[in-house]
């Protein structure tokens, strides 16, 4: 950030007064720019005992397998956003059930929350942001091909959800790697 | 925003290619600006079957009682945050455990993430935040007098939590009042 966004003026680093932290503050306006870590949604969904995951066409880890997810949205709730993502990226349709795992990862600024989304029937396709979409039992997941580190958590405690009979979400700290 | 934080040129809002949603992008130098919903963090902390309260100090609701809690910042997790947070307005040391709520206020695109954080000691204060801090039995809540209802409904689930032996989180969407 270099200009304030309100003003157009030159913005500078300074810790504002009563603050314990750098803020970019305008240097005409006066107008103080907070930043804050973005919220990332998505679904762990489900048909007949497989999970559906997307192959992913665009970067970062293009041709590596994902669940659906994304950047919460403005004006949607976290279950909305899940909703959304999960069709944007495989043209599912799904009913948002419980949370299965709340991981921040102070790193780069992100929350993930991924829900446990059952499909509301078998179809699914490819789309702008995914290359192949195909449904996987637990014994077919490629583990060594997943396309981030909060994939392989959470799906590892969906299965494990599943063998408990639990509905306790995963909550932990991710590091960068 | 009227002005690009990268250039300082004007934006317009506008839906970019690819996207399906209007944007604030920049006539000159083509940056998107996104924004996001922000995340609440905070605590339910407690002592001894009594849960500590802050009287805000601060507008929006001024003279209201909340629990500690405030917006997550950049370089932090969930939990750090909500330990922060506590800190910050009620000068207790806490232990941040399981999560009691996770709410969605989609007209004020926020969500709340408010953890159970037993305190390390009976050591509390008022702040510049909180013209008063008190411990209060469940019986003596000030249920009338709480500035949110996400106080509230997170408080209800906290003690129904207690009543149940139960870790299971709400996972709500609240409306605009």
């Amino acid at each position: 950030m270099k200009y304030c966004s309100s003003c157009g003026c030159e913005v500078i680093l300074t810790v504002p007064e009563g603050d314990q932290r750098e803020r970019f503050v305008c240097r005409d306006c006066g107008d103080i720019h907070y930043q804050n870590p973005k919220v990332v949604v998505g679904c762990v969904t489900h048909w007949d005992n497989q999970v559906l995951l997307c192959r992913r066409a665009i970067e970062p880890r293009l041709g590596f397998w994902t669940m659906p997810a994304g950047f919460m949205e403005n004006g949607e709730s976290l279950k909305e956003g899940a909703q959304r993502e999960t069709f944007e990226e495989c043209a599912a349709e799904v009913e948002v059930k419980d949370l299965i795992s709340v991981i921040s990862i102070a790193s780069i600024n992100q929350v993930h929350c991924i829900f446990n989304a059952p499909m509301l029937s078998d179809n699914f396709a490819i789309t702008s942001e995914s290359s192949e979409v195909k449904l996987f039992h637990e014994s077919e997941i490629p583990w060594q091909d997943l396309a981030f580190r909060t994939v392989e958590v959470t799906l590892k405690h969906f299965f494990e959800q599943r063998r408990q009979g639990s509905h306790l979400p995963l909550v932990i700290d991710l590091g960068p790697h």
